[in-house]
């Protein structure tokens, strides 16, 4: 059945002079996410740890609560959030040197880990949390495009286990959170505008842009790029709304995870 | 005179129901940029050469043709741009410790230098650069806001200066660049869309948008930072027509300062 | 009806005369090894991946096949095997700084690189790989004690499942192992010469000595410490027994989870 | 005009019995400064800031106050004086590799740093400053030989300035420097010595001796070496003589350029 | 007449029925040390400072008394003792990069410090030193083999010279050592157990095993790697067999070096 | 007996009018030196291996020679020599922390590594050598005072040995080197002027400097600093005077120490 309207909206394209082509990874829509799956508790230490896996990215996302603020806010009675994001060496098609091995960081894995950082930083209120910081390790065991914006999705379902931690400890007296957060790439790939680009379809992109968006569809952060060519304003505003598809199915999806447990 | 001049304006404002509250840096609109100052040839022995003063933001901007290219390039006969960032210790309100010290680039410093490499290749042929690398140095001289910005705006005129200079030599046959590119900061303070902010403007921004775009209104790159709060799709349009208008006048200023060296 | 078994069993000891104490994960013997799952195929790009769980200690084991050697054996028309291994931040009860950030590799960290990369090239014939690299990867994602010994019993399980990949690519023309390996922790702990010990035991243990060995029972490597105290020669001896017995379990398990694709 | 004067200096020393030769840079005379140019307030932030000129030798010379002193003179209630030195990229001929970028110092850069630092801190009463440490940093945007002592002579000027504002703000009580201190570069140059070499010079010269020295014609350091070939102790004579006329002139244009406000 | 008497050994062997070859550097016997020397106060500043040399093996081996200890175990009231180790550049064959010019520690030199420290550590009661930090550093500045095992041996020396430095200051109230400790290595080379390898025989090994162990016959260290091949558990036991015997002998060495001033 | 004919030179210093205090270490005289060792052969493998002594102050200086030349020389047919520095931890009078475990360098220890190799090049013929570098290794295993001077004066006779070697060895068709080298500090001590200082000396000088002077009395390099106050260029002068009768004294302990095996 779904496979004969899979063909069927083909044929329809075909007649209407456009020539539908099934995707990189085999989505049949340029506007469908991967299957995305969340597993909550998946290592035992974590105050909140998160296996988020959508289609073959798959990323371990652990938060963890530590006394003690940064040099910078001590003294000021609020908390902090930090984020850290690293791949294994053969998370990808062929191996990575480790940094730690390089004994630096690539400024690409600096850029992810602020804007992890950044984008959950900006829904919590830091008050409430007195002088804790909650760490939060994106950890990148395969991937195949998206990790950056997978690993904002799922940080955050493990943000809300350890605020919960902390709640049922008391370390906390509420949830210092109201809006779920999540986060997705559209881009541009032959003209086609893709929603959740999977690894082959990303190195093809003229234009990548991330997004990360409230459940009431405001904007945290937006980083576009015209890596091959620049793009119109209204290419801007037609990726929005894809992404602003993306973001509400996938909140929806980190709601199914936590069950009763939301903020 | 000139106060009363601003005083008068603000009378004009609420007589037609706005209030009108002069900038940061005494600046009378939120839709004015600061004084541009473009000098080219600035020191001697690079290939391009520019200071380019946006406000009290000073920013040398070399640019430097060297044979050769990165080892992900060789053989393939194509050029490369890329560029490098760094502000002087004392370039700022209080004094930094030098990352050459430190032994490490912090990550806000690669960002940058990886934002503004982007940047200029994205609008540049490489392949009419044969083996060749141009590399841009960005250093701040003196910081108050839109450091990154200026950069961009400033290379854009030494990479011109430095491809003239090709060339001239016979390195090159043809012009690899046809459209102009600027950049400048839009934000939101206190509920005022701001265009091109100062320091103390940055420092309490909302939001913090970095647009870079070509002289036919495409963008290259869109930054966008709720800092402190989220920020609706309607706000991210009016700040993309503020910064649109800021890219205009900037260009025209690069054409100036280039006069018939254009591209 | 388990927990009566295992009071019982504890009565039966008490009569004997002997007091039998639970372990301090809750296993009943000494000798007795933790529950141990080798997964195959665990992440999709490595030619050889394995998740080996012993207990709560949980590794990835990544092979990957890479043309060239060090420069060391260059034109020897030999290969390589060398292995790298880590830790997750929060593998553990609290969180470590990670390596990468600290810009240096801890000394544990190093030698058990080292231990590795030695235990798996003292049985593989480096001259039937050619000029080829194989790299294990062992990602430590959660840590209850003896990550190194499970290290390698995974690590021997992905080269092998590497080697399967060489030999039907046509890579190599024989497999270049004859022999299982695998490795195993025993200890003293007051008084108790314990099998395959558990955090809690670890750091308790006044005798820690890890054993890797290959199926005919012969040493390739034996490193034993006095944490506390020495300890006699023939304490030496009853701990290499246990020892052996534990192997003897771990390359039959390795056995099972290659189904046929054995060496 | 200006040529032919010059030429006519020639034909009278070539009639005197000396064939006189124009130097690298086009100065007439061996014992002839480059044209020295001393711009105060350069950049707005640092306490005291200057750009200095020597020729085509360009440095900013920033005078920067801090609070506390390092470890080794806590609780001494004296001050400390410091310098760091850099050169941009392309300050020079051909583009160099940042320090920053190497993650790690040179040895010359080292080497400069710490003459600098000496230098001012032998005409310097520390005791006056009470717990507070001054900056210098010395940053060469264009480079023609002659780097370091530029730097000294620049930077004194620099420290003046940082401690008139002390004084302004009552951070110290009395000025702590009582002496002028500059610096110079001589050096022998195919038999020929020379005052204040450029770059050209300087890398042919046989002999390079830097010297540092009071308006009391004082040393405060010396360091000369027989690059190509060991000299004699009167030409080490002839030198100081040649350097101590330089220092002369060069503490006339400090007074010039500082005006009234001198130590 | 040396040479007539082992050739006169040999032909004796010969007659028994076995072959005895010379040693690589031309000891007789398998089971024979190479020629100990223990040179105590070396150096004058070091609390305890002794040059062992064994055979052309030299480490100079200092222990320093420091007030503190490492943060992990401050406000515990006892004390620590840790060791660093490294070559001479030209302590070998070749001369080899040094550590402190390729900013990092190769993983052979932090093995050897960890040995070093942990075989120390085990026999001290370190409650006895109160909160100071003993540093032993063994500096070689010949390597014939047996480098690490040399360290310990020369190290327990100067510890006790230092031990006793700090009793006689009244900087602890007893000895805490009661046992010697030395370290020897034994291996395999071409089927021959041979005691204390010179270089040319560690680099044939095919089983090497290094072994730490008090004047009791208590083992404090065994590290034993089947370099070429693994080793059964009978060699392993003559092995330490033989082990065993040399550690006396060196036991005995260190104890006329010290004289009566004995633990 | 000593210490009386030691008292009656001071009466009669007194009766001349001039009161002549002992040195800090017990020499006699201002202009005079610590007793000098120099031995040749100290370690094995080196070329050149030399164990120079004056005073308290110990180094050992090993000169090896190495195929190849740093990549600035390549194909130009000539040869280098380089020099490093270092100390062991406990040279002086309390522990330094190892360069290698900070993995930097002091400036400082770079500084006279600069010093030690521009002394010994400017000596050499680096023609004669061909494409081959001699590394210089000076380790200091006691520190009191003068150590680069000693590193110079001892790694020249190391350096002459490692060049007979070269010759011997056929490496080499002539001595590169015609004049003997050595290095003395002078320096100006509560207004006495000292001949090579020792460390209590030293750190209480005012004026410090440091002499390379070749047998003709010709000067390689001199670097003199007024650490406390600046100093006249009549001191100088004095200093100079006395540094010239040092370094003879030096270079004919060097050429008793070679013997026959001169220049």
């Amino acid at each position: 059945m779904e496979l004969s309207v899979q063909i069927k909206d083909h044929l329809e394209g075909a007649i209407k002079g456009e020539v539908k082509m099934t995707r990189a990874d085999g989505r049949k829509d340029n506007d469908q996410l991967r299957e995305i799956n969340i597993t909550r508790d998946f290592t035992k230490y974590a105050e909140g740890s998160v296996l988020i896996e959508t289609g073959d990215t798959k990323v371990i996302c652990n938060a963890s609560v530590e006394d003690g603020v940064p040099y910078f806010l001590r003294g000021k009675n609020q908390g902090w959030v930090t984020a850290e994001y690293a791949m294994l060496p053969r998370a990808t098609e062929s191996r990575n040197v480790r940094e730690s091995s390089k004994r630096k960081l690539s400024s690409r894995t600096q850029e992810i880990r602020r804007l992890i950082g950044r984008s959950l930083r900006s829904i919590i209120d830091l008050d409430v949390l007195g002088e804790k910081t909650i760490w939060i390790d994106c950890d990148v065991i395969q991937a195949d495009g998206g990790t950056r914006t997978a690993s904002i999705t799922g940080a955050f379902v493990a943000l809300i286990d350890a605020l919960n931690y902390m709640l049922d400890k008391g370390l906390i007296d509420k949830m210092p959170i109201d809006e779920f957060v999540a986060a997705v790439s559209v881009g541009i790939v032959e003209e086609d505008l893709l929603l959740d680009l999977c690894y082959d379809e990303d190195s093809n992109a003229q234009v990548d842009l991330n997004l990360v968006m409230t459940e009431n569809e405001e904007i945290i952060e937006i980083q576009g790029t015209g890596e091959e060519s620049p793009f119109s304003q209204e290419q801007l505003t037609e990726l929005l709304e894809l992404g602003t598809k993306g973001i509400k199915e996938l909140i929806k999806i980190q709601k199914e995870a936590l069950g009763g447990k939301e903020t």
